[in-house]
C-alpha cells in the first residue's frame, strides 16, 4: 500500500471534466468508436477531443492528429490503441498533463511474460506521470451522473445508463456488464461502474475507496477474483464501515479452498479464501455467492433503510407460504416472534378467519376490503415491534388501485417508523412493480428471497448500529520479539506467555535433580516433554510421558526422555525436559496464527478433535482485533454450543477465550513479519470464571529471504 | 391407506367427459361463474351443465334447476355452494351417478370442530357414493389437455393455461397458483394442476399417484405442508421412482424441526421434518426450499434429459464467471474434470487466447467467428466426456442469428449424445430465449442457477440409472417379537441379537459365583452393569462398573452393583448383572429406531459424541431398506470422513455398519407397531473387516392404547 496515491487522485478518472479519445474511430460500433458515440448521445458537457491522425472529424467532432496537438490538457484519456503502442501513448498523455487514462487494449499480463513487462511499464509511466490508469485489458468505466462513458461494453449500447444509488466495482468486465444489465432490468440505476481488468494501477480496492467517498453512491457492489493489495482493501472497507455505507461483495474462487479446508492440518486452513470471510465479517460486508443474492441485496439496500434488529413480521395470504417464509427466516438466523396478545385480539376481531400470531395469515378474502390489509400492516408495525415486515400477496395485489391504496394508507406509518422496513412479495406487471417501488417498497416474486433481503438489511443495520468497538488490548510492555531461529516448545511458551498467553504451571529441568525438584514444587500428576529446538514433533519419538506422580517417577522419566531423544534424533540439541502440571478438564480448542499472503497475520480458532479435523470448523480474523470481535469469532463456530456445556459439562469460560484471542491478535500484528505460523494446540477453556490454559506452543519463524 | 380407493377412480376427477356446475353464476367474475366462463372460453367439448334454480340460462348455457333435473349423470361436479349445503349437494351428485366432485366452499375443518364434523360427512358421502371429492376449501383443479377448468383461481383469468409437460399437485391453492403463473412466465406449460385444500378425500398422495400414471405428465411438482397418509405418499413415490418420473417436492415446515434438531437427545431428532428428507432421498425426489429452485428444476427437467453422471463441463466468455460456476459446482458435489490433453491442444490451436482446461474460457472475442463456439462446444461434448455442459454467454449471444447458428450447428452432436445436456446462461429478450428453448436448450440468466439445474438433472439421472436395489435382508427365522412390557437391557440385547445385531461377548450373572465364572470365561478387562427392567438409566445410580479384571474383582463388583441398586432404587426388580467384555476401539455411532407418526418406523444413524450432540449430525431412512440404501445413509453424515480414519486411525468397517442398519430396518419394519423407540448407543464400528459391535441396547415398547 506504500506507493499508492491518495484516493483523491481518482477524481479525474471517475468524473473528468475534459476528455480525449486516443484511437477514436468514426464507426460507433468499433471499440475505438463506442465511447465517443455513447458520450455524444449522452451529451457530455465538457471538451471531448477525438485523436485520429487519419481524419479531420470523428463522429462529427473535429479530430486531432496526436495527443500533442490537443488544444489543452484533457483530464482523462481513453486509450484504444494496440498494446505495443500503449506506453508511448500514455507518456504523451502524461506529458500533455492528463490526470487519468483508461486502457482498453489487451495483450498485457494476461498474455505471458512479455505482456507482463509491458504492463509494468504502464504502471511505471502512471506513477512517474502522476496519472491514474485503469486497465489495461478492461471494459472501462462509466459515470452516469456526468455522462462519462469510457467503455465499449455492449450493455450500454441499447440504452444509456441512468444514474442510480448503486455503484459497481468489478475486476471482470463481462461480469460487471452482466450485473449492470440485470440491475437495470430490476429498476435499479447504476451511478458509477468501474471495471479494473489487469489492474496495472487502479484496482478494486481503489474503486471501493473512491465509492465510499462518493456522495451519490449509496450502495457499493464489488466483484473480485483475487485482491492484489490486502492492506488497501482492508483500509477501504474500514472506511466503508465507518461511513455506514453498505458493501456487497462477490469474491469467487471458493472451490480451490473447499479442497484446502478439507485438509485436517490447520496450516492448510489459513492463507485462503476463508480469510475473505474473516475480512468481510470484520467490516460488515455482505458476501454473496450468486448473482441473485447480489441483485436482491443491492436492490433492497438501495432503499437506504437498515433496521437495527432481527425481528421479522410475516404477513401472508397463504398459510403455507407463511410457513415457507418462517423456514427461511430461521435458516437466516432471524427471530419470528408472535404478535402481542392484545394486538392478536384486535386482529382477530377484524379478520375472524385469520391466523394472527406471526406469520399473520389474512387469507385472500381480506382483499375484499383493502382497509383490512392496511390496518393489519399498521398493527404489525406499530404493535408487533418488528424490524421488517414481509408481506406475501402473490397476484392479488397486482393492481394500480391496490398499490395506490397501500402506499397512501401506510405512508404516515412508514414515516413514523423510518428505521423499519416493509418488503412485498408479489407478482405484477413491471409498471405496477415500479409503482410500489416508487412508493417505497421493495418487491420480490419469490417470498423466500424477500425474507433473505430482509435479513441482509438487518445485518447491515445491526452492524451500522454497533457501539464503537473495544480496541485491541495494549501491547504488553517489554514483550520479547520472535527470534529468527527455530524455537523449542518451552521457549515458544515463555515468549507467548510474555504476550499474555496463560500456560499450565511448568518447570524446566536440565537434570534428574531438577526434575525431582520440579515434581515436588508442582505436586499432583505431571506431564514431561523433551525440550529441543530440533524436535518439533515430540510424540512421534516418544518424547512425551503423561501421568507421572512423585519425584522418583519424575527423575526416571527425565532419564527415559533424554535417552529416547538421543537414540531417535542423534544430532538434536537436547535442552532438557519440560515438567508440567496436568491441565484441568475443559473444552479443547486450537488457536493458530498464519501469515496470509494477501492480508498478513490472521488468527484462527477451532474446536479441538473431530470438529476441526473432520468438519474444518474454524474461524479466522485479521489481526489485530478487540475482545468483541473475538467473541463474534467464537460465536461463528458451528460447534460453539460446546462452550455452553453439553453432557452435563459446565459452561466454559468464553470470556477468557475471547480475551486470549484478542491478545494473540496483538502479538500476531506486532510480530507478523517475523513468524510463519503459531500453533497453540490444545488450548483448554476451563469452566466459567476459571480462565483458559494453553498446553503446547509451536512458533515457526518466518523463512529468511 | 386401507380404505383408499384405487388411483383409477381419480380419472373422472382429473379428466371428466361431462360436467355439472352446482351454484353456477351468470357473472363470470364470481366464484360460481368463473369455472364455467373458463370452460366456455376454452371450448370444453363434452356436456357442460350449469345448475341454478333461479335462471333459465347461465352464461348462455341452458341451466337446470337441480342436480336431479340434469339430463344425465355428469362425470364430475363443481360444487360452489355455502358450506352447510355441501353435504346434501354431494349426496344429490352421488345419487345422480357423478364420479367426482370439486368443492370450493370454505367453512370446514379450517373453522374448528363444527366444520370438522361437516368435513367428516363430506368424506363419508364420498366413500358411500363411490365418488372422489377434491377439497373442500380448495382452489380446484384444471387439466389443460382436455379444457377442464374447475377452478376460480385468478391466475388463469388473464390467460387460459396451455398444456405442457409439468403437472402441479399443491395443498395450497394460493401457492399453487403462484407457481403455475411463474412457470408459465418461464415458458413452461402446466398440463394438470390439482390443489387439494382440506383433503377430505383426495390428498396430495392421490394427486401424485395419478400424475405418475398420466402419460402427458413428464415432471411432477408437489407442494405440501404435511402429509396425512405417509404410506400412501410412500407408495406414490415408489411408483414415481419405478416409472423414472422426476418429482420435485416442496415440503414446508422445516423450522419447527430446526429447533427439535438442535436438541441433543436423539429421541427429539426423529418424528420430524427430517424424516421427509429420508423419504425424498430414498425415492429420488428432489426437495426444494425455494420457489426459484422449484421453477429452475422443473424447467430443466421438462426437457426430459437426465444425464447419468456428475461431470460438469463449463464454457464461459468470462474467466471469473467460470470460477464462480466451478465454486457452485463444488458446493453441489459435482466434478469439474479437465479436458483431455489432446482436446486442450486442439482448442488452444483454435483459440490461442483461451483457457482450455475446464472451465474453458473462450473470451468474448470468440463471438467474432461463431464456428469457434460451436466447434468448442462439440469438442467439450465429444472429447470432454462431460455429462452436462453449461455455457455462460451473458448478453453476447442475444441475437437470433447466433441462436440459429448454435442450434443448427450443434443439432447433430446433440442427437449423437441424447443422454447429455447443454444448458445456457445468457441474457436475451424473451423471444430469443424461447428460440433457444425451442432448439432444445435450457436458458438461465444466473450462471450459478444454471449449474444448480445441471446438478438436479444429473441427480435424477443417477437415480434413474441405479441398478435394481438390493432387497432388505431376510427376516431371521424365529426371531422373537417385542413384548408389551418394559425390557431390561440384557433382554433387549438378547432380542436384538436374534435379529442380527452383534453385541460384545457377555454373560448373565445372578450370583457372585456366576460373576466369577463369567470373568474366567470372558477373560481380559470387563464391564459389569446392573440388569433390571425398572432401571433404564443405569449410570445415574452407579449401576455400571468398568475396567474389572479377574474373578475376584468380578465377584466384588457383583456385590457392589446389587447393593447400590437396592439402595438407590428400592422397588426395582433386580434380575442380576451383565458381565461383558470391554469392546475393542472403533468409531462410535448411535443407531436408533423411532416410530414416526406419519411414516411409521424410521431408522436413524449418527456419529457419537459431539457430532450428534452439538451438530445433530444424524441421518434417517424409512424402514425397511437394503444395504445399498444404508450405505448412502451413512455417506450422508457430515462427519462421514471419520470412517475413513482420521488422526492415524484405521478405516472403519462401513460395510458391516451398513449391513447392521439394514438388519435393524427389517426389525423396525416387522416390529414397528410394538415399539416406541430403540436405542443402540453406542455401536462401535471396528476397523475394516472386523465388523461392528453394539455396547448397549434400550427398547421402549409401544404404549398400550
Amino acid at each position: 500500500m506504500t506507493d499508492r496515491p491518495d484516493v483523491a487522485t481518482l477524481r479525474p478518472l471517475v468524473a473528468p471534466r475534459s476528455i480525449a479519445v486516443i484511437g477514436a474511430s468514426d464507426d460507433p460500433k468499433r471499440i475505438g468508436g463506442r465511447p465517443l458515440g455513447y458520450m455524444i448521445r449522452a451529451g457530455f458537457s465538457g471538451p471531448l477531443w477525438p485523436v485520429n491522425p487519419k481524419r479531420e472529424t470523428v463522429q462529427g467532432l473535429p479530430a486531432f492528429s496526436s495527443v500533442d496537438a490537443l488544444p489543452g490538457a484533457p483530464e482523462a484519456c481513453i486509450v484504444a490503441v494496440p498494446a505495443p503502442m500503449v506506453p508511448d501513448t500514455l507518456e504523451a498523455c502524461a506529458a500533455k498533463g492528463a490526470k487519468a487514462a483508461v486502457v482498453f487494449s489487451s495483450g498485457f499480463a494476461e498474455m505471458g511474460e512479455e505482456g507482463a513487462a509491458l504492463q509494468a511499464r504502464v504502471r511505471a509511466i502512471a506513477r512517474a506521470g502522476g496519472m491514474r490508469v485503469l486497465g489495461p485489458n478492461c471494459l472501462g468505466i462509466f459515470n452516469a451522473h456526468c455522462d462519462w462513458m469510457a467503455t465499449f461494453s455492449s450493455s450500454v449500447d441499447h440504452e444509456l445508463p441512468t444514474p442510480g444509488p448503486v455503484s459497481i466495482a468489478s475486476q471482470s468486465g463481462a461480469y460487471g456488464s452482466h450485473v449492470f444489465h440485470l440491475m437495470r432490468q430490476r429498476g435499479v440505476g447504476t451511478g458509477i461502474w468501474i471495471t479494473t481488468g489487469n489492474e496495472a494501477d487502479v484496482d478494486v480496492a481503489d474503486a471501493v475507496a473512491y465509492l465510499v467517498r462518493d456522495e451519490d453512491t449509496k450502495v457499493i457492489v464489488a466483484y473480485a477474483e483475487g485482491i492484489r493489495d490486502g492492506e488497501a482493501m482492508r483500509a477501504a472497507l474500514t472506511d466503508a464501515a465507518a461511513a455506514h455505507k453498505p458493501v456487497i461483495f462477490m469474491k469467487v474462487g471458493r472451490s480451490a479452498i473447499g479442497a484446502a479446508a478439507a485438509a485436517s492440518h490447520t496450516a492448510a486452513l489459513a492463507g485462503s479464501d476463508r480469510v475473505y470471510d474473516a475480512l468481510f465479517a470484520q467490516y460488515g460486508v455482505i458476501r454473496v455467492d450468486t448473482t441473485d443474492q447480489m441483485l436482491d441485496t443491492a436492490y433492497a439496500a438501495a432503499r437506504g433503510r437498515f433496521p437495527n434488529g432481527d425481528r421479522l413480521g410475516i404477513m401472508t395470504i397463504s398459510g403455507g407460504v407463511g410457513v415457507q417464509m418462517a423456514d427461511a427466516a430461521e435458516d437466516l438466523g432471524l427471530q419470528v416472534p408472535p404478535m402481542p396478545e392484545a394486538a392478536q385480539k384486535t386482529l382477530k376481531a377484524l379478520l375472524p378467519y385469520a391466523a394472527v400470531r406471526n406469520p399473520v395469515d389474512i387469507t385472500a378474502q381480506a382483499f375484499n376490503d383493502l382497509s383490512l390489509i392496511t390496518t393489519n400492516m399498521r398493527l404489525m408495525l406499530e404493535e408487533g415491534g418488528y424490524d421488517v415486515v414481509v408481506a406475501f400477496f402473490t397476484m392479488v395485489a397486482a393492481s394500480r388501485f391496490i398499490a395506490d391504496d397501500l402506499i397512501k394508507t401506510l405512508e404516515e406509518t412508514r414515516e413514523r417508523f423510518p428505521d423499519k422496513s416493509i418488503i412485498l412479495s408479489l407478482i405484477a406487471p413491471p409498471e405496477i412493480v415500479r409503482h410500489y417501488e416508487n412508493g417505497g417498497y421493495a418487491v420480490y416474486e419469490d417470498p423466500t428471497r424477500a425474507v433473505a433481503a430482509a435479513a441482509a438489511l438487518m445485518r447491515f443495520g445491526r452492524f451500522f448500529a454497533r457501539p464503537p468497538e473495544s480496541a485491541p488490548p495494549a501491547m504488553p510492555a517489554g514483550a520479547p520479539s520472535v527470534p529468527a531461529d527455530a524455537l523449542a516448545e518451552h521457549q515458544a511458551a515463555d515468549l507467548l506467555q510474555a504476550w499474555g498467553v496463560p500456560f499450565v504451571d511448568r518447570r524446566f529441568a536440565t537434570s534428574t535433580d531438577d526434575a525431582r525438584a520440579a515434581a515436588d514444587a508442582l505436586g499432583g500428576r505431571l506431564v514431561m516433554k523433551i525440550a529441543s529446538p530440533d524436535i518439533l514433533h515430540k510424540t512421534e519419538i516418544g518424547g512425551v510421558i503423561v501421568g507421572i506422580e512423585g519425584a522418583d517417577a519424575a527423575a526416571e522419566a527425565y532419564a527415559t526422555l533424554m535417552t529416547r531423544a538421543a537414540d531417535k534424533m542423534p544430532g538434536a540439541r537436547l535442552d532438557g525436559v519440560i515438567v508440567a502440571a496436568m491441565a484441568p478438564e475443559g473444552v479443547e480448542t486450537v488457536i493458530g496464527v498464519q501469515r496470509d499472503p494477501t492480508f498478513g497475520p490472521v488468527v484462527m480458532v477451532g474446536l479441538g478433535g473431530v470438529l476441526v479435523e473432520v468438519l474444518g470448523d474454524v474461524a479466522f480474523r485479521l489481526a489485530p482485533f478487540g475482545v468483541e470481535e473475538a467473541r463474534r469469532m467464537i460465536a461463528g463456530l458451528k460447534g460453539a454450543k460446546l462452550f455452553e456445556g453439553v453432557r452435563g459439562a459446565p459452561p466454559a469460560d468464553v470470556d477468557a477465550l475471547a480475551e486470549l484471542l484478542a491478545k494473540v491478535s496483538v502479538f500476531a500484528a506486532a510480530e507478523g513479519a517475523r513468524i510463519e505460523s503459531v500453533d497453540l494446540n490444545p488450548v483448554r477453556v476451563l469452566p466459567k470464571g476459571r480462565g483458559v490454559v494453553a498446553l503446547d506452543a509451536l512458533i515457526v519463524p518466518a523463512e529468511k529471504t
